[in-house]
């Protein structure tokens, strides 16, 4: 038997998340029975649409309800197993959710190759969903091609970073835009982007009107709102725009939609949405192209870990307030982290 | 040489157009020279693109500034000619603008085919660019299928009612939509659309839900505002939403944009706007099989026709107020019309 400690929804929030609207609970989990394991949590993904999916509204998932375990990607050690493929000390990651510990009979969860201990968390970043997210919906949605301007929205976060560095590797010009100054010096260094733009500041829409003469070919948006209005005034004709995620959106009651829509008839131009999930047969492909970049040092991997279960009410807040340089992850038995 | 009256703009509109904003100004039309040749308008088309035109914002063409005569897609006839392919007699369709006579060397002019009168009408309408948006949009952007449900703004109007129709014919089920109970019905029985709902009706929303149990395959949008965004909140999954203009805009100066556009990414939907003259090659491809429909009496072309070069402003109004059924047209020799 393990104690284990687990994340429930106690009530959904009302703006920005905050630890009231969480309860840790301690939780046993019974010795495996047969086709069973329990893992110890190494690593939750924690993500933007997780605040879509606490707030009742329909989405691409079942709601999550007061009182409900949080889901979450995750990766963990195996400490008990009566399963053949997940033996004891396997790192594996699945829908374990944000808890300290797991049980699970298989379903979702895959291996993580052997490596070394720094590899395991790009695996729920740029060689996860995050990095996957980045490639279906730049070639898949965007069609790049060599020679296309990208522009990209959370460009320093998980899937902006993955996005634009598989834009760059396609051939394609990347302006990035995050928030603050030092956030972008980041980014520019850490990723290479061409460009990076805050959009904190004042001319913002000038500096994006600057650095995209001839407009975008791409837009790849994680954040909606007022990034989305510029690019909209900014496309090249014919430009795609991919809609990955709306963050300036989820803790919103009253939406704000592109009001400059209607640029996708003066432009030519389309916009689409997409669930990374919806490739999974193609997976295992895009990963492999994904690996290989990582192993040559094309593909970098960031990570951003919060130590600690019971931040991560503060970690799932901290991603709207853009805390996060890469890929924000909770260790939640860690007790001494980055952060 | 020919006493012409010609619509300039005045000064440009603050919200619905008005009298005062437009100047009818004579204008003394020579004699052509070699290759020239002077038509009598018979019909103007009033479109709400002339909206945006006029505004002087950045659209797909040049903006008409104060002083400048009004463009206008028109039908004529030739009444002096010194041009081989344009005889005197000739009905042809061209860039006239809103004036009783122009003169053109024949560039973008086009014979109207020999027919009975109350053919020539329809060249500006459902066999013309009203009906070519329709073919266009639903085949090339909407991707029609037999069996999508297709969900049309604007259905009573010109380019709607020709899209509610070729939809149809391709073997889709349509709803549509327009203002008024009254309009709604006339619809319904003139074009046999499976459904028409009147935006204005409280429950609105309600109606278009029951009215697509699984969602709209294609969306149709002539109008943008309130009907995109519950269009947006009743997609089929990978609905195509074809953007065609967005008429409940264009007065605005603070422009609404679809604040549902997120359901993009649940639906795995698209948004895509166009511009029909992209097609321009193809338009006598297309053109053959909307005039067979036509024929047939399987694609119903409606006319609305309004008397007196004077009546422009009132009539360019009136189309954001939903005064039409079908085509707007303006017969500025005309001293008696339907209105």
């Amino acid at each position: 038997m393990v104690n284990a400690h687990v994340v429930r929804l106690a009530k959904r929030p009302v703006g920005l998340p905050a630890d009231t609207d969480f309860a840790i609970v301690a939780q046993n989990i019974p010795s495996p029975e047969d086709g069973g394991f329990v893992v110890e949590t190494l690593f939750v993904s924690v993500d933007p649409a997780m605040r879509t999916w606490i707030s009742g509204e329909d989405t691409y998932r079942d709601p999550v309800n007061p009182g409900d375990a949080i889901p979450a990607l995750a990766i963990g050690r195996v400490i008990q197993s009566r399963h053949t493929r997940f033996p004891i000390g396997a790192v594996v990651r699945g829908p374990f959710g944000v808890a300290s510990h797991a049980m699970s009979a298989g379903a979702g969860v895959t291996l993580i190759p052997d490596g070394p201990a720094e590899m395991i968390p790009h695996h729920l970043g740029v060689l996860g969903i995050s990095g996957l997210s980045g490639w279906f919906g730049l070639t898949e949605i965007g069609q790049v091609r060599a020679g296309d301007t990208v522009l990209i929205s959370g460009a320093a976060g998980a899937v902006g970073s993955a996005a634009g560095q598989v834009a760059q590797i396609a051939g394609a010009r990347v302006v990035g835009v995050a928030g603050g100054e030092e956030k972008c010096a980041w980014a520019r260094e850490t990723f290479g982007f061409d460009a990076m733009i805050d959009h904190r500041a004042p001319d913002f829409a000038a500096q994006i009107g600057a650095a995209l003469p001839t407009g975008a070919d791409i837009v790849f948006d994680n954040v909606g709102g007022r990034f989305l209005d510029t690019a909209l005034a900014n496309l090249a004709p014919r430009a795609r725009i991919v809609i990955c995620g709306g963050i300036s959106q989820y803790n919103s009651a009253a939406r704000q939609g592109p009001a400059n829509y209607l640029s996708l008839v003066v432009k030519r131009a389309s916009m689409a949405g997409f669930l990374v999930h919806d490739f999974a047969d193609r997976f295992p492909d895009a990963l492999r192209r994904l690996s290989a970049w990582h192993a040559q040092g094309r593909l970098i991997g960031a990570v951003d870990v919060i130590a600690g279960l019971e931040a991560f009410p503060r970690a799932l807040a901290g991603l709207f307030e853009g805390i996060n340089r890469g890929k924000l992850l909770l260790a939640p038995n860690a007790k001494d982290g980055t952060r």
